[in-house]
């Protein structure tokens, strides 16, 4: 069993307690946070990833940074909040649910500050939202687990793609949570796991989370995702999102594009689980969302041990678009979007009542 | 300049000299190969690799096999040089230039000793006959680039998988020898090349050549060829081939079929680049060619440092079939076959007078 992902120690002043995933699965390491730029190091560098566990994290990089700093009054404590949150923004572009996080901390601040709360009111209002958000990214989770577990048969062939599980989230995951989920209920799966080139995601995290919950896991290059498809032992193909546009577009980890393209080329669904915080109706298509370029050096070393040539450049980013004609259906915590396109989706938004947002 | 992929030094009896790939870009080192079972162990460990170098290298395998025992009569050499061949075809079954290139010098072989030849003779026919390989590969090689040259145009984004260099070969190389044939006219060309896990002969060795002919080189993850598709940079697919089936369905590199699709999904060209030996027109169709599967460390061990957990399972096949609908054209030493199908390849392999092999 490993730590959680993310947890706060004691109140208001408090720190982070993180499971340091880059370590992962050879040695299980906890971080210790007590400042934002602490945890924007954290993000940056992919001790704690995943969408939604960003999310989180990033509320939580907000109340370590509002407790920094001694303020003579709320109007001070609101603009280091406000300076914060636009520093924890800039570590990663592409996951909207990092923005949300902190979006969302800081309208709490901002509404209690407007109230007439005091800067200590305001630094326990920022941790009781960063709190209510883990807690409801927990409470998501399990539902999308629930709900998605009616995509699944016994004894099928899964495949999925970087990791989605408990790590990525501060619940279940989203879709290794479907997994997860369908396999404590007895269902026997048999899951394939791309290796998600360059951090390897999927054979250090996925495959470690499967492999201690009992399920069988078999990992490939992420380009012999073809062969396997063709191969006929795959029924379904389940992966997470990080933020999807209006239209249905899906931006993932890297690769997911090219296994849509295989699903559909070999008629086996593609669905995507996520929270609905993950829908973005500011984004009209996929082709606008942010995507996030790393370094070159993910891809031009091994272990720390130079792979390439010297003057080579390098194209390496975290992300891909993968197009909503594509998608078999978005599982959220509020049910399903089969076949999203602009209509379904702000259909469904309404009927959630999460069109404004 | 790194020193040839092959090369035979003395006479008979002699031995080869081979440039050891598991060691680059960081290592020139030179392996002196002088029996059939180092042979066997270079290229079963990728010593050497690449359709048509070891196509090149089977036959010199064989003739330091007739060279390692005495034997009494042309008979007992032609026992050892079966025995030898079959041994040296089972060391990687995908490719059928290996196949091809033990089966063409112990035929020379036969026809030598039912022509009355005694051993040393035999020994010495062996010998010419694995020269004449080696140096019919390097003209395929001369043609195929010119051949081909004609797919690309001035300021082209190329992409390409794999090694198809001279590395692969033992003349300029075929997929990767159009792009180098094209840059020595002064053709300016950008190539992306795909890392190509588990083994990175992307990162490894067409970084390498591209960089020493001074060719722009760009490496990717293979999971972002779908990203880099989309971003409208490329011009065409180029690729190398390991067996071409009858019907045109095209074995090679992991990873090709996926680059396939994907180019026909943004109406990319995607080209094969082979000498005509990699057509087998005794395989009717892709599923019916042997794909080789490799062993499971490659994927779980990354620069000798474990990283999945334990009890995870591997599929790691070496190859896959990219079905000939997908495929543009293939390019040969002589000219080439728009849009492959059964009834083009047939017609092609009549007209070179190939039919029947």
């Amino acid at each position: 069993m490993l730590p959680p992902t993310l947890a706060w120690e004691g109140e208001v002043p408090g720190r982070v307690r993180l499971l340091d995933q880059t370590l992962l699965p050879g040695e299980i390491a906890l971080l210790e946070i007590r400042t934002a730029s602490g945890m924007a190091d954290a993000i940056r560098r992919l001790a704690i990833r995943g969408a939604p566990a960003i999310g989180v994290a990033g509320a939580f990089g907000l109340v370590l940074g509002l407790q920094e700093e001694d303020v003579p009054d709320a109007a001070a404590l609101l603009a280091l909040g406000r300076r914060t949150a636009s520093f924890l923004r800039a570590t990663r572009p592409t996951a909207v649910s990092l923005v949300r996080g902190l979006d969302r901390t800081l309208a709490r601040v901002e509404r209690e500050s407007a109230a007439g709360a005091a800067p200590d009111a305001l630094r326990r209002a920022a941790l009781a939202e960063a709190r209510a958000i883990l807690e409801e990214d927990r409470e998501a989770c399990r539902r999308i687990a629930e709900e998605g577990s009616s995509l699944l048969r016994d004894g099928q062939g899964v495949l999925t793609h970087c990791n989605t599980g408990a790590l990525a989230t501060t619940g279940i995951g989203t879709a290794l949570g479907i997994v997860l989920h369908a396999h404590e209920r007895g269902m026997r799966l048999r899951v394939f796991v791309g290796e998600t080139r360059p951090l390897l995601q999927g054979s250090r995290l996925t495959a470690l989370e499967l492999r201690a919950a009992g399920v069988e896991v078999t990992l490939l290059p992420d380009s012999a995702a073809g062969s396997l498809l063709r191969s006929g032992r795959i029924g379904v193909v389940l992966v997470g999102a990080d933020r999807i546009a209006r239209n249905g577009d899906v931006a993932n980890k890297i690769g997911t594009y090219p296994l849509a393209l295989l699903a559909r080329e070999h008629d086996v669904p593609f669905h995507v689980a996520a929270p609905i915080e993950t829908i973005d109706p500011r984004i009209a298509a996929g082709s606008a969302i942010p995507v996030e370029e790393r370094g070159e050096e993910e891809v031009l070393s091994l272990g720390g041990r130079r792979v390439a040539p010297e003057g080579v450049k390098v194209f390496n980013p975290a992300f891909d678009v993968t197009p909503a004609r594509l998608v078999t259906g978005i599982v959220t915590e509020a049910g399903r979007i089969p076949a999203p396109d602009e209509g379904r989706v702000v259909e469904f938004l309404h009927r959630c009542g999460r069109a404004r947002e």
